[in-house]
């Protein structure tokens, strides 16, 4: 370890959670310099939906490597891009008559979304974005403007300007649904919001603490944009590639959102990978105005085009992960109603999923305890207060409840120990603000 | 082809000057489909110092592929990162008495300068940053600010703020010494310009035309940050690995840049990688501050280690590059003082050398002719203006010859079909405004 | 008229509504070059809260430039600005017990609310400011960040930074108390609000539409920023000098703002003056931080004083305010209960009251109309949909009455000639975004 | 006293250099409340160039206020306003053959500078502007990008940003035109400074230290703006009304700026006024886009007439100005001479005039020393180190003479104490940084 001690930088962060050195992973399994083996309920902060090291990929890069297929080729045209782009096109797009071109970023989500911002800025000739309540899209100074997290933010040393926020869905309340505020202030002309760009939205809230926006409320935002002329971005690097138990996660809403951005679990076996999904009448990028020595991972390509085919040629996977979500959803409902005083809710959508333990010392208590049984996972939220399962999607179905019972074991010791749990905060309720 | 021109994005650009599909590479040369070679003198834009798949990184390669090896593992500590930083601190940073922390970025030279310009703000307190005359840092907001191409910099769609220009060595001409100018502005409390957190510059500037900066300008850059208590930010992702003949292009100017970026043929193969170097004294990042899912690519610490063993445990690659260095600089100056009327002329350290070709019209017909005699070789600088000879450290000194008699061949062809060749612009000469 | 059409530029604009030329006014009226005589309820948009040239005042005026006293004396202490402090610490902050310092700056409202932002950014070494839809505090670049209106920010050319937006008091309908949406997000480390220097709001919004803040709503404000260390910033530019019925518009809530601007009627004869008032543990200006050529302006400290003599020495010039206020309130009520179809509301607070007509078409006819009739009254509101009431507080009641006659004699034949009047727009009823 | 010390703010500056209580004025002399006389170098910061409360135009505003002409008019048509835009036209622009609308802005210098930067950045949808090292524009937020003090910046709190710095004529040495540099950096399209909406420039740079632009130097930023269609603004708030010896600064130089600023002496008798002028076919403003309550004001439309009618019906102010600034002239060149060791020096045009005295130490020394004599009289420049001759044009020459005695006396008692006077610093000699 002395080495990492040394000379990486403090900014280090899963590394002081998980301290170990590991050199072997395979499927949902980590395994450490010592051999230890441990359940990997973190996946690569959803950039491993298939797992470590899939097999059925591993082959396919092997020989790709033997044969000194192109490793780096800027953005020349190679046959490894074609083959994704045959696939994704086929497999993904046409499927869900979704048509839109596609743009090979550098290789990172946050990449994407600074492209996506730079495109829907240059279409519509205006500066401002909408962004929501606890959304993460990022940390380079173009993304960083639309994310929530002051902890991030608060890095940047300068003003973060041309973005705007609203209320996610929730945000004010059950009975209040936030694209109505939103359509109003876009149809107010003294609102102080100017009319902007694009709406940028997850739908789900992943490091904002697994925040799930209801069907109904990104059809209404969908409805908003249109009304507006305002371009809808779903930023679809966690929530998307079936984390939510369909390709997209915004299928199950029927929109088509005019630029989606991809990357994470993209690349199939948690190589750097991004692109940006934008419908044919946008593409108006001049040559390299956005470029990167990056972009277009051949490597990526590779085996992005290996998951393709084997997991989304039908809709198997799909009813897999549903089937799988559905068991993690009862599983954690007869949690919170076990544990935590009533006070513990679950949050989610397909194997996004998570236990709100009000607040993050009890969280951290939790996940901490659940390492020490062999299991990873993290916890995400303003105050880390959220207990985030997000293991592979291939995962075994032994394997996962072994995850969970681990979680609900720790959960028990935890809730054991404590004098009692904390009611969720309500904002909404009539509060004496001079209290 | 028609995938490519059906679904990718208009914003390609290498693409558009080398339309074939290539399929193989290997050291200097690349392949199409069609079982053409051509010879590399682009390689990726400064990412293959070492080649295409260099057989010595490749092996390590497949062995760690093959025994499953940690592929993604967020910042997590594993045995291919600590061996990455072993090699890195004993052979690079120890020998040249280089006291740095290292912060795995994003896996794109633009995160690493996000990066280091947030570290820096943050430590000084400061927004402001100065960076130089046809300056390139990447294209994400943060970078583009610093970034001095109008093509880029128009794609922003809002405000580049937080960066003030400064001109460059030579801007002003030969005989004023740019440091100077910064030096008043710096000293003056009405220059308005902001005392900033840091000085961000290019050694040798490749996008910006292969501009050279003196190593006593480089220097004086050196002591008037010290003076001015300003931080140094020297971003060698294109002109470091090794590219200038040592492996940091600063070493010759003998200083110790506060803050180093590296990225490019950092990783070796042609794999996605960024490091920030810093002073331990200046850590003082708070954990996950800066982060990014593609931070810590394991691949990449496999043939970065690697590389590093190989080429830079002793000084022998260092010589090897600087001779060849002098074989271009010879050849380039004759072919200057024989074709173009006297008005072409060559610029460069090492191995990063151009001629500079008055116009891009003058110079996207001479690589244009490369290109049918099978050479990859591309432009920069404002106008296109400036013919890049970029080709692997590793080039064997036969193709080196082929690929610069490529180029004679073509200079050649275009300045005989053209009446006269223009004058190189001075613009410090006196001149007729009002003309 | 020739030299208005030829040399004066498009940007005017009370002089298309009222296309005469003035030459003399008295009290409550105006006159053109031909004597007609205009009752005026516009008021200088509420700089002429005494009246036009009142005659208490302008025998001092006249004495003082008679005698050689200081007409411009940059911030130089002089007799005049001595004697307008003793009078405004004696008989305005003393009896209200507000311990403020004072600062003079350039002599607009919205020089005023620059130094305000600038202060609160400073003392709290924070960027942000929040401020509300519909808010207006002026149009330099600063302020302008503040301002709602589109048709004013349009013109800013480049990106306004630096403040957030929350919605006022209503906004978001009755039932929502908009002060715990503010205290969710403050509270809330990934609303992506970031924490502000201050809150910069209107007790009555007069640009907005006469917006009027329920007296709890800004108690609540005030404990929102108290709980979170965020300076109060109450904008009295319009609402304060009288015209809500006490000198200070946040009198009635009992709070005591950090930081206070006035400008507009301060001056008593309507010359330019503003001031800010801050507490004095707030006052960390450094000398001349933040100056301007015409801060102290002398003239307007003679008349200031004169205003607050004679009117603000006891209350009975405030108990007349609110015995006219009522009268105007009972009046409109009348009127919107005979006329608009039961679609007409009345809104505001003491003399500063007006009708929303639902929309800017039905206003501006209303207006038109009485206009000619001999009254100058206009329009606020994002689509200039409220019929705004602004007259000289001291105006005689008789000529109040007739006033207000024409206006309901303008509303009745306006009224007459619709086929029927629209209903006001219910953002939070549920609506079929769909439709 | 007291008042001022217990309530008015810290943020007071001249007051500080000269504590007195002044409460008279006439002319060239100010009076405190103990009948003491001062004769005033300051005259406002150049708002006083008729000299205090000019008997000429006294009787003319008299009899305005009198008959109850308008006080406050918003921007309604007015006989004074009327009369006013005639004179300026028949006598200021005509005879000048420049064709300008006219805007009333707020009544502040720095509101037509925020009017003028709105104006340029809408006609050329450019956000950019250029300003000049140790330009002075005001302090509101999009005027304070534009200035150079570091003082006044810091004091923003937030990001300036949408201005670009360029070196004043002579800052890069003698030998030197910058705007050869502007132009190199406009027409080189990766020089990172975008292509501004306009350059603003003052022809003297009082603030800055009386720094005098070349007449040559002039003419040549006209033809670099021209080149690359970037509007000319001149800000001649301080140079202009005279001041230099020609109503406008720039007449010398034979240019036809875009946009010009003016203010401070434009009112005549030191009343708030300010007006931007722009060639008709730039004035694309909507109604009202720009506002605010006091742009024009209508007693300094009074007293401004009757100082164009007064000193500009012909030439003989001009010729008048230009005498006494020859006087100023030969006298300073005899005091630099005989004092200060030949370190200081003079600098200036017309009655604009200064001797850079090497620190601001020095500088202030001086003019304390000139103040126990009876003279009021300011140092400007980064470090205060200027000595501003700053009187009113139409000072009687006795007293032009006793006050440059007054000046000569304090200089040459501070000089016989010093044991040495520094040299000028000389920045563009060869350096030794490392020393």
């Amino acid at each position: 370890m002395k080495i990492f001690e040394e000379i990486e930088s403090e900014v280090q962060s899963y590394a002081r959670s998980f301290p170990r050195i590991f050199n072997k992973a395979q499927g949902e399994f980590l395994y450490d310099e010592d051999g230890n083996q441990y359940l990997d309920f973190l996946a690569g902060a959803g950039t491993l939906n298939y797992g470590h090291n899939n097999p059925i990929f591993k082959e396919t890069l092997l020989d790709y490597i033997h044969s000194d297929g192109i490793t780096h080729g800027l953005d020349l045209h190679t046959k490894a891009k074609g083959e994704f782009m045959e696939a994704f096109n086929e497999k993904i797009l046409k499927p869900r008559d979704l048509n839109y071109v596609m743009q090979f970023t550098g290789p990172t989500g946050t990449n994407a979304v600074e492209a996506a911002l730079k495109l829907a800025r240059n279409i519509t000739g205006r500066e401002n974005v909408i962004s929501f309540t606890n959304g993460f899209h990022g940390v380079s100074m173009g993304a960083l403007a639309a994310t929530g997290n002051s902890h991030h933010r608060g890095a940047a040393g300068v003003s973060l300007s041309g973005v705007s926020r609203m209320p996610y869905d929730g945000y004010l309340g059950d009975d209040i649904d936030t694209t109505v505020y939103l359509d109003k202030v876009l149809s107010d002309s003294s609102s102080g919001i100017d009319l902007p760009a694009a709406v940028i939205v997850e739908t789900v809230q992943g490091e904002g603490g697994i925040n799930v926006a209801d069907i109904e409320w990104l059809k209404n935002l969908d409805l908003v944009c249109k009304k507006h002329k305002v371009l809808l971005i779903v930023d679809d690097i966690q929530a998307g590639c079936g984390r939510t138990g369909t390709y997209f996660s915004f299928e199950e809403a029927g929109i088509k959102p005019d630029i989606v951005t991809l990357s994470k679990s993209l690349g199939g076996y948690g190589l750097p990978f991004a692109v940006v999904l934008f419908k044919p009448e946008l593409d108006q990028w001049k040559p390299g105005e956005h470029n990167g020595t990056f972009r277009g991972n051949n490597f990526a390509f590779v085996t992005a085009k290996a998951a393709i085919d084997h997991y989304w040629s039908d809709d198997a996977f799909s009813k897999e992960i549903l089937a799988k979500g559905r068991y993690v959803s009862d599983r954690l409902t007869e949690i919170v109603e076990q544990y935590g005083d009533g006070n513990f809710t679950t949050r989610g959508r397909g194997m996004f999923q998570g236990i709100n333990c009000v607040n993050g010392e009890l969280a951290g208590k939790i996940t901490k305890k659940a390492f020490k049984n062999g299991l990873i996972i993290e916890t995400s939220g303003a105050d880390d207060h959220v207990v985030k399962l997000f293991c592979p999607l291939v995962i075994d179905m032994k394997n996962l409840a072994k995850g969970i019972d681990i979680i609900e074991e720790a959960i028990k010791e935890v809730c054991a120990k404590e004098d009692s749990i904390p009611e969720q905060k309500k904002y909404f309720d009539p509060i004496d603000l001079a209290s």
